[in-house]
């Protein structure tokens, strides 16, 4: 964060009373159409004042000829679809209407081929932090913060994105418009979405504290091609790591990327091996897919960390077992050996004929929830298990799945539990899924991705005990 | 494939008359059951008894006592869902049926703690040799083949299964149960699922051969835990891949797979690495999650192999273009350099205010379809490009996503097409999914997954050319 920024800098963002979009436009194919239209469909509770010179009326609203005309002493938020070149105008006009926080969507600045955009975006910043004004952008699709309805981006079916304890910082908006389709109909929601683009003057570093402050948020993803300060970036998520997990998916192992990011956000790539080692000592947990950061974000907000490495795996399908078994042991975790009583209990409820050593086939009982539960219960009241991953695959309606059991058995023993479920869509198990969710435990769809939401948990277990001294059992 | 066997001996399995299911049960919670419902709602058409010496009907069918009192002169395929200890008489009785295709659904043998299962299955394994009974499992979910309406499995939804070119053959019914229901909305679809299970007289390296030889197969998928004989898997492998491609994901990295599979499904997992040796030396394409699996099968059906290395990735959205282009460069490919005539017409077609060169951002002509193919066509016709990788996000519907004209010049220039798309469902790119893929052209919903798709097509384009001579360009 800059000098002259402090948190409450960013309330604008978080909670505007007015909205102008500078650059409205009839034409639906137009950022200036489609900025109106999120602002709409989100039921943003604010007022909206599309600005053209040309137009009287966009989707309803009344427009105004320019920023002075419209009737309020002040404007919070401005949303800006104009030509590079109009842009240094555009945000003196802001200024003068008390504008603190700009969502500039237009592009040709420091990404463009032609020299001219970079000096336009030093320009931009200058206006910018002479008139403390906040700038998401340029060259952003720009943001949504669903718990606030308010979809300031210029994609509308972002305003269907569910409210949650997730936040994203993506130097990429592209990246987003891959990830957020999939989370629609996710049980779990975001605080924040911001496409950072350029970064004129919020970079990650910037955001960061920001997000760490906010009680709502749970868990951070980044989506990084690079930055031109990674000292600042690293600095600001050491103080964040503590107190919540921050995960970052980093592009550019290739030497392509490290070339190409320049001129899509104006950004030095940087060695790929160089930000792996400062992720690692900022306690930045690092991923190698948009999924894989989804996932683990997902765990981490809904989970505690881990407090040991010995996992339990329970499963339905033996396959998918051995197939979780084996991403938790190559992950650096172990599988945890049960205590005699407690594998007594599991034999006394399994027949010999499938595997009742972790991992645990649950095949023969599946259509009884009552002697799942008092396995998984067994298992999870084991002192000698400090996680537990079950595997559930549909069959047919008989099949158990019992989530408001499993629910209860995580609350009761306080461990990290991670589910992933095989099913039709359809099936009673969809709403066995929210119930879960709901519950704050993670269901994925395969072994793998499960797996691999327990090694975050124990990724940040790691990084959260090195911060915090905590009493030992 | 032992001595006795050929491939005539598979017929059984592809089409058979009759189905007798041994063990039928009016308890829509038993296999007897739910095996029933499978065979029906496939609309299998040939005809189906029930066998159950306590039950008149099952689910309107009309149920026998005894195989002996069906009336036909034969059965062709036998279903059996009795207790372990009833196996081997039950065979016999299948064998005086004329009987030559039996699945056994029942658990007990040789995955069972109690070393009578394994006795059990040696017998059951010298029965049906004797009586040239093929055996798919015993502890098996059974099979399914589309194309025939059979699904010949205790999960009656894997009923909706799409008939298509890949083939699966996995040592868990777990595996499929996950990666089935995603496959159920697919546009590609499979000749044939089989759960080996234990492997009584059918393995790997049978089922091989029968797969190379079908026409309808153009994939072949193997999830494999262990086996007893991998030299023979790998021998028969090896005659296969110049033909067609194998992708295999094989578990067992840890230790716990090793020790556990064999309670599994009574196999040696072996050492991870020398199964890797093995399977590089076969032409066999390894995969590390029944994800990459799928995916990489549904590539290698639909496009061909690629003939160089040189990679072109086109995104609308730059972030995901650059996600792209870090695996593939990664992953050993190259990213194509345009020669100067392809050059000048994509930066005839896009401003220089995005980047132009591999990968090309189409962003500010993503609401123009005919622009959008000219650039796309530029680059296909390029003959310093052998593959092209494009990636789509959609905003809002002025989006192009010009299906129909991809797929012709996919045609058109024979080159291997990808493509990866980002869309919520209910769009109209939903629609246009099926249309690409409808002409071969695979699509993934991450810019990772089509990447690693376009991996798995230059693994097999190198398999293939050193096996089969080609002429030189």
């Amino acid at each position: 964060m800059t000098e002259a920024t402090s948190l409450s800098d960013f309330e604008i963002f978080f909670s505007p009373s007015t909205v102008a979009v500078l650059g409205a436009s009839q034409d639906p194919s137009k950022y200036g159409n489609s900025c109106i239209r999120s602002l709409l469909t989100s039921g943003f509770p604010g007022r909206i004042y599309p600005i053209n010179p040309h137009l009287k009326e966009v989707l309803s609203l009344r427009a105004y000829p320019a920023l002075d005309a419209v009737p309020e002493a002040k404007i919070d938020l401005a949303i800006i679809v104009l030509p590079s070149t109009a842009l240094v105008q555009a945000l003196g006009d802001c200024a003068r209407k008390g504008v603190r926080g700009a969502v500039i969507i237009s592009a040709g600045f420091k990404e463009a081929e032609a020299k001219e955009g970079a000096e336009l975006q030093k320009q931009l910043a200058v206006v910018a932090n002479e008139s403390g004004i906040k700038i998401i952008g340029p060259n952003t699709f720009g943001y949504i913060n669903p718990p606030a309805h308010l979809n300031a981006s210029f994609t509308p079916y972002f305003s269907g994105l569910p409210a949650g304890p997730l936040a994203l910082l993506s130097q990429s908006g592209g990246v987003c418009h891959y990830l957020l389709p999939s989370c629609l109909n996710e049980t779990i929601g975001f605080r924040l979405v911001v496409g950072l683009g350029n970064r004129a003057n919020l970079d990650f570093a910037d955001w960061l504290p920001v997000l760490a402050g906010d009680h709502q948020v749970r868990a951070i993803m980044m989506y990084i091609e690079g930055v031109d300060d990674p000292r600042s970036l690293v600095e600001a998520a050491s103080r964040v790591t503590p107190l919540k997990p921050v995960v970052a998916y980093k592009v550019g192992r290739g030497s392509t990327v490290a070339k190409a990011s320049i001129s899509h956000t104006g950004s030095l790539a940087g060695s790929y091996a160089i930000y792996q080692g400062a992720f690692r000592q900022a306690g930045i947990i690092s991923v190698s897919s948009m999924v894989e950061m989804f996932d683990a974000a997902k765990a981490l907000a809904l989970q505690p960390p881990l407090k040991g490495s010995r996992v339990a795996v329970a499963s339905t399908v033996a396959g998918p077992g051995l197939i979780a078994s084996d991403i938790i042991e190559t992950g650096g975790l172990k599988m945890a050996t049960f205590c005699p009583s407690t594998q007594a209990k599991i034999d006394g409820i399994i027949a010999p004929i499938v595997a009742r050593r972790n991992p645990v086939d649950l095949g023969l009982i599946a259509t009884r929830e009552d002697l799942c539960l008092a396995v998984l219960e067994a298992i999870l009241s084991d002192n000698g298990v400090d996680a537990l991953l079950t595997c559930w695959a549909y069959v047919h309606e008989a099949y158990a799945m019992p989530a408001e059991g499993l629910a209860a058995l995580a609350r009761k023993y306080a461990k990290p539990v991670v589910v992933s479920m095989g099913y039709p869509q359809g099936s009673w198990w969809q709403k066995a899924k929210v119930i879960l969710e709901s519950n704050c435990i993670p269901v994925y769809p395969t072994p793998e991705r499960a797996a691999a939401a327990v090694l975050a948990l124990a990724r940040y277990g790691k990084i959260w005990q090195r911060k915090i001294p905590v009493l030992k059992d």
